[in-house]
């Protein structure tokens, strides 16, 4: 069985969305890569950190979802990092209202020595240094991906590319990866990428799907067309989830493989956003899972005639 | 062999993108549908109106194409319809700097004898009332598809919904759904317009492609990943004309058919943003259209395995 290893927050989310609001609630990237990824037969481990306000229960939730969490520090008299954000009325867009580092900002990632020979590792948005951390940690993983995002392109550009350099796979957003490339076309874009590390670039798009780009060769996947959605909160990560939990757990690195690891990703996160938070993930089944992996077909396949 | 009857603007454009601008060039929602088309073994027809001001050589373009221009009205005095816009840096929005109505203020569409027995029938984006007057000279379609846009929703709207009700596809952008249906969502967007009349809802969604909706069933075809957009003229007009096209040549107007519609639809439209205007269309070659559909199947086309 592979390892997967992940990094990222552990955490209190609060949110607003056109059709309601939470209080304090399970959140964080870790958490959400967590959940998506157990729904492959793979050894998964999270490496994070909580203050002690942060509920058992969560603790448990992780647990029990087959998720080691023997690497996540928990800092006795310390709070849990806090994020609050505010969805507009498209969905597409937020603000965030209120961002608490707390323990976060002394985060020293310290990898359990069972999970050093992990062959997958999932880098999930976090300081790039955390990141550069965890990895030195690891001996000798077969398939890096790296989540990041506009903010440490902003704030920690230098450091970000030390990591962008070293890992196999990154997933960015079109905007982000329009910032990082300064290029407007995402095929140049994702082309400049690749010139900085990166074997393969994933370019999520929200709503409108997720390319996977790598030399001359390009794979698309839809979101699902859906009624509703009403919470898109931690739906990148759920989709990165899904992605290296696919690619774990068959082990197959290929890029044809990694087509069919995009298309569970976005599966996965189709789920994510039906409810809020971690809600729908904590309650989906396999089998509803791959009833509508069978909606992705329906969707994108085709017989095609030449006349 | 089918007919095609294509009512539509053939018309001047005068068009500005960030990479450059053209003076008045060929252009109309007829010319761009009945160019996609013509890679289709059809026997098509345009209907439409021009001034005496419009160049023998672009009504002998038509014809080169094999498109019956015998509905092409052309009126002694009278001046070519003409539209001047300019597009934004991302190419997603544009302004229309000037339209000239021209002949196309009193046009009274004839279709010819011959064409009254169309089986498809391609009501492209002008005045309601022109597309239904062309729509009631036709004895007994079997596929009619209506393009349409949001200046038809704001200012003759009754007029619309009555082509609406009558015709089998409608084609429009998802901004044009949405206003149409009152959802935001596009899966309800669709279903409040199939209630309208339509069977078939295909919502075009520019660089994000298209879903095309038929009761509980949805597909999507992307974009084709472009280096460079040069000018999404016409690129609406050439994906219904490579649509209703490709119905038109396989007879077969089933939803599964419909799906392999749109993809070459999508393909062909991923050409015309390649230059200005009709030009890279002009020059297109069997072969090239082949080529690149290989590329639209390695774009979607995945092998899932389910662990």
């Amino acid at each position: 069985m592979s390892k997967l290893l992940i990094v990222g927050t552990v955490a209190f989310d609060a949110i607003e969305t056109p059709f309601g609001k939470t209080d304090k609630i399970l959140g964080g990237a870790a958490t959400y890569i967590g959940l998506s990824a157990s729904h492959f037969n793979v050894d998964s481990a999270v490496v994070s950190i909580v203050g002690d306000d942060f509920p058992q229960e969560y603790l448990d939730l992780l647990k029990d979802n087959k998720i080691n969490i023997e690497g996540v520090e928990i800092v006795e008299g310390g709070k849990t990092f806090f994020w609050s954000g505010k969805y507009h009325n498209d969905l597409n867009t937020r603000d965030t209202l209120e961002t608490q580092l707390n323990v976060l900002a002394d985060f020293n990632p310290v990898v359990p020595d069972s999970y050093k020979d992990s062959q997958f590792v999932m880098l999930g948005n976090l300081h790039p240094l955390v990141q550069l951390s965890v990895l030195e940690q690891v001996s000798d993983p077969k398939l890096v991906v790296l989540d990041t995002m506009n903010f440490w392109m902003d704030n920690t550009l230098d450091d970000l590319l030390k990591v962008v350099a070293k890992v196999d796979v990154i997933t960015i957003n079109d905007e982000e990866a329009r910032q990082l490339s300064g290029e407007h076309s995402l095929v140049k874009a994702a082309r400049k990428i690749e010139e900085m590390g990166p074997k393969y670039v994933v370019i999520k798009k929200g709503e409108h799907g997720a390319l996977l780009f790598h030399k001359d060769q390009v794979f698309f996947a839809p979101a699902l067309p859906l009624e509703d959605v009403f919470d898109p909160t931690g739906a990148g990560d759920t989709f990165a989830g899904g992605f290296i939990g696919y690619l774990a757990r068959t082990g197959d690195i290929s890029f044809e493989n990694m087509k069919s690891a995009i298309i569970y990703g976005s599966n996965l996160a189709s789920f994510c956003v039906e409810k809020f938070g971690t809600e729908r993930m904590q309650a989906l089944s396999g089998s509803q899972v791959n009833e509508r992996l069978l909606d992705f077909k329906k969707l994108t396949q085709f017989e095609t005639q030449l006349p």
